[in-house]
C-alpha cells in the first residue's frame, strides 16, 4: 500500500532557487473497480525553498521504493496524482510542486491528470 | 442509443485543482444520413470543483460503456460533440470542461469539432 | 460548374459556441488558362451562430458533392478560395469562417490561399 | 534576361482580404562575378487590394514564364529578391507583398534572403 | 574529488555582450547513497562581463578537466548543478549564468535540475 | 591568418528593408591551447542600410576567402565569433548584424558563442 | 504467481496456415535477486495447427490475465521467456512458435530474450 | 580493474535454445595513451548451452558490476572488446557470444568494434 | 603534407577474429586544381592478423594526427582514398581493409569514394 | 549545348579497384517539346580501370562544367542520361558505369532513367 515513511528527504544545498524534475517511466498501480493492473509515466516538478530556510529535496532511491508502494493499490488516476502531490509536499515543503500522471489507457482511452501546489511559474504550465 | 445513465461519477480526492484529460481513441457511431460507420478521437478535458464544493470525476470504465452507446446511433459530428459536452456537464458540473472530436473521414473529407464549458484557461485553447 | 443549390445545412445543435474544421484533400479544378486539372487540399473552418439565433452547420455529403462541382470548372486559385467562402457564409451565415486551399503546383510552383469572413479568433490565425 | 513585361495579372475577385502564397522551387540565375549557376526557391507572399479598389493578382503561368527569364542573368541573390519585389509591386500594387529567396550555396555557404514591401502582418514575419 | 583549481578564464575579448553556451554529454559522478555511476549531460550557458569591464570566459579544455573531476565523486544531483553554479559563478563573475543537468535515469527514473544566476534573459528560460 | 582585406562588398540595391542570412557550414580554425583543428557552422545574419545611405552587402565569393583565411589561426571560439562581428561591420556599417557560431565539439563538448551588433529585431533572437 | 491454468484455447477456424501475433507492452514482473520491478514487451508469434488437426488459438483475454499472474514473481528474463514458451507450447501444441522478451533496463542494460519451439520459418527469424 | 570475479552465472533454463542481448548504454574506460574518459556502448549477445549440457547464462546486476570495474582502467578499444568477450566464454562457456562496443569518439573520431566466439548463426552478423 | 610517419600500431590483443571501424567525420585537405578547401568524412573498416601472426591495430590517436597531415595538401579524392587504404596496410598488414570517404561537395556535385585491400567480407561490401 | 570537349580526365591512381560515385543536385536542361526548364539530380557511379591499364578518372571540375553545357539544350530525358553515359564512357574506358537521372517532374509526373555501361557489380544495382 502506499507508504510516504518510505520517502526520505536530504537538505537542499544551495539558497539559490533551482528546479527539479523526475519522471518515473514505469508507475504502476490497480484500478480500484476491476482490479487490472494500470501503467503510467510520473512527472515531478518542483522548487525547493532555500537552504536558510529549511528547504528539502527528495530521495531519488526512496522517491523509487514510495512509487513501488503503489504496486497493489487500487486506486483512481485522480487519487494518486492527488496523493503523490500531498505526500510529496508534506515531506519537502516546497515553494512550489506540480505531479503530471499520463497513463497508457484501458478500454481504448488514454488519460492525463496534472495536480499542482503553490505558485507554479508559467513556463512550466504549457 | 446514447445513455448518459450509463455515466458515474465518484467524489474529487481533493480541493487543490486537477484537470483530467480522457484520449479515447475508439470511438464511433453512424452518420445519420448514410447509415455509414463514423469513426473518431475524443478528447475530454476538464476541472472539477473541489471536494469541500461537492466536486465529482467521471469514472472511466463508465465513460467507455456511455461511449460504446452511441455505437448504433445516426448523429451529426456537431451533435456528438454537444451531446458529450452536455451529458459530462449535467453528470459532473465542473469548473470548466472541453471536448474535441477528430474524424477520420468520409468522401475525402476529415473533420474536427470543438466545444466548450465554462472558463477554460488559455493554455488549454490552443 | 460550381453549384452551390447542392449545399444543405442543419440546424446547430446547441447556443453554446462550437468550432467545426473540415479537411478535404481530394479537391481537383481546371486551370482557366490551359485547361489542366488542378490537385488541392480544401481546410474549412467556422463557428456557427447558435441554435436560438438559427445557426447552421455545413451538412458533409452536400459538401463533398458540392466540392466535386468544381471537377469541370475552369478557375483560378483565388477565385475557388472566394467562391467558397462565399458560397458557405450564404449558406450558414456564421460568426466567422476561413477557408484555406493548398495546390500541388503547375510549372514547379506550389501555391496557397487563405480567406476570411468575420472576426477569426487569433488561435486560428496562424 | 529578367523580363517583367511577361507578368500578367487578373483582378483580384473579391473584396474580403484574401493572403496568397507562391512558392517556386526550380528558381535558377547566375552568378555575376562567376557566370556559375545559381538555384534557389523563390516564395512570393501578398494581399492584393480589394476588387473595389482594382485589386490585382499575378497570373501563375506568366509568374513561371518572368522567373524563367531570370535563367541566363548575371545577378546577385539580393538584386534578384529586391527585383521580384519591385517587379510584382509594379505589377499589381498590393496592400503588401513579401519576397524570401532560399539558395542552395555556392562554396559551401547557404544564403537566405528577405525583403518585404508595405505593412506585413505579424503572423507572416516569422 | 571537484577541483575548481582546474579551471582557468581567459579576458572575455570584448565589451560587446555574447552569449557562449557548452553542452558537455560526457559527465559521470557517484550517487552518494549506493556508490553507482550516474551519467548526465551538464548544459552551460552564460554572458562573460565586458572587456572593460574584466570580463572572463571559461577556458574549454579546463572546463573539460574540471568536469572530470566529479568522476569518482559521490553527490546527488541538485548539489553537482548547484556546486558546477557556484564553481563558474566565482571562476567569472558573469552577467548571468545557467546551468542544466540531464540524467540518464536510476531505477526507472530521469532527473533534470535547473539552476540559475543573476537575470536569466527570458529567451533562455524555456 | 585572418584578413578582413579579403572582404569585399557591393551597394545594397533599395532602400527598402532586406534581410540576408549565409550559413557556412564548412568553418575551421585551430585551437590556441593545443594547435588542434576546430569545426564549426558559422551563421551570418545583418540588415544594410538603404541605398541612399550608402548602404552596402558582403560579396559572397570574398566571404568564402575571408572565412578560408581563419584555417590555420589558433584563435578561441569566442574571439572568432567577435573577430566576424568586428570585421564584417568595419566592412558594412549595417543596421544590424549577428553572428552566431556552432562548434563540433572538442573532449565531449559541444559549443555555441552568439553576438550581436545594433538592434536586432525580437524574431531574430531566438 | 505464473499460472498457466488461466489459459484458455479455442479451435482454429481453418486448415489453411494462419501466423498469430500477439504484442504485450504492459507486461511486468520481478528481478530474483533484488525483488524490484521488471517492466517488459513480450511478443508471442505462432502458426496453429490446422483445424482437422485439432489446431487450437490462445484466447485474449486468457492470455492477460495469464500475463498478470507474473506480476510478483521473482523470476530471471531467461526464465520467464522460456516458461512462456512453454506454457504456450502445452496449450496449443502449435506449428511452430516464438516468444521475444524486451525489458526496459535495469542499472542501465537493456536485454532482450528469444525462444522457438519447432520449425520457425526464416522470414520472421530477423 | 576488469574484475572477472565480479562476474556470476545462473543455470540456463532449459534445453530449447534461447538467445540473450544485453545493451549497456552507460560504459567508461580510460584511453591507456591519455588518460582521458573513453564512454562506449556494449552489445552482449549470446546462445548458453542447453540446461541438460550444464549450460549457464551471465547474471544482470553482476554484469553491471563487472562493466563498472573498468571505469578507471586504462584500454584500447579493441582490447576491453576482446577482453570482454574472453572473460564471458570463461564464465559461460556458451554456443555461440558477440561482443559489439561503439565507442563516442575522441579527437572527431567515432569507432566501433565488433569480437565474435563460435559459430554466429548469419542472422546475428550484420 | 601527407606523413604516415606519424601512424602508430600497436599488437592486436588475440587471436580471436575482430573487426575494427574507425569514422573520422572532420577530415580536411585541399582541391589540387583550385586550391580549396575540401570537408569529407573517412570510415576506416578493417580486420587486423591475429595477435600470434603479429598482427597491428593503428592507435587511434596517431590516426588523428596522420589524418590532419592532409590538412594543407592538394589532392583529388581519389588519390586521398588511395593514399589512406596504401598507408594504412602498409602499417598495419591486415586481413582486409576497406576505406569509404565522402566529401561534402564542390560546385553543387556530392562524392563518395570506396578502395578496398584483400577478401573483404559480403556482409561490409553494401 | 552539350560539349564532351569540356571533360578532362586524369590518371587512376592505383590498380587496386575503387568505386567513384558523383551524385550533382543542380543539374537543368529543357524540355525539347515545349523548351521548359527540367531539373534532375545525376548520379554517376564508376570504377576505372588500373594505373597500368592506363586508367582514368574525371576531374570534378571539368564534369561541373560539362553538366552546365545541358543548361540551354533541348533533350529528352532519356536522352540526357544515355548522353552522359556514353560521353564518360568515351572520356575514360571505365571497368563499368552507372547514370542515374532523377528528375523533379512536369505536370505532376516525377520521372527516373537508369542507365549501365559493362558489368555492373550486383550491390550498385538495386
Amino acid at each position: 500500500m502506499p507508504d510516504p515513511a518510505l520517502l526520505e528527504a536530504f537538505p537542499t544545498p544551495t539558497d539559490a532557487p533551482i528546479v527539479i524534475e523526475h519522471v518515473a517511466e514505469e508507475f504502476t498501480s490497480r484500478c480500484p473497480k476491476t482490479g487490472h493492473p494500470d501503467f503510467g509515466v510520473v512527472t515531478l516538478r518542483f522548487q525547493p525553498r532555500g537552504a536558510s530556510q529549511g528547504g528539502l529535496c527528495v530521495e531519488l532511491k526512496s522517491l523509487k521504493l514510495y512509487y513501488q508502494s503503489f504496486r497493489e493499490c487500487g486506486i483512481f488516476y485522480e487519487a494518486v496524482t492527488d496523493r503523490l502531490k500531498d505526500d510529496l509536499v508534506s515531506l519537502m515543503n516546497p515553494s512550489w510542486l506540480q505531479v503530471h500522471t499520463s497513463w497508457r489507457g484501458r478500454g481504448g482511452i488514454r488519460s492525463l491528470v496534472r495536480a499542482e501546489h503553490g505558485d507554479v511559474p508559467h513556463r512550466y504550465r504549457v
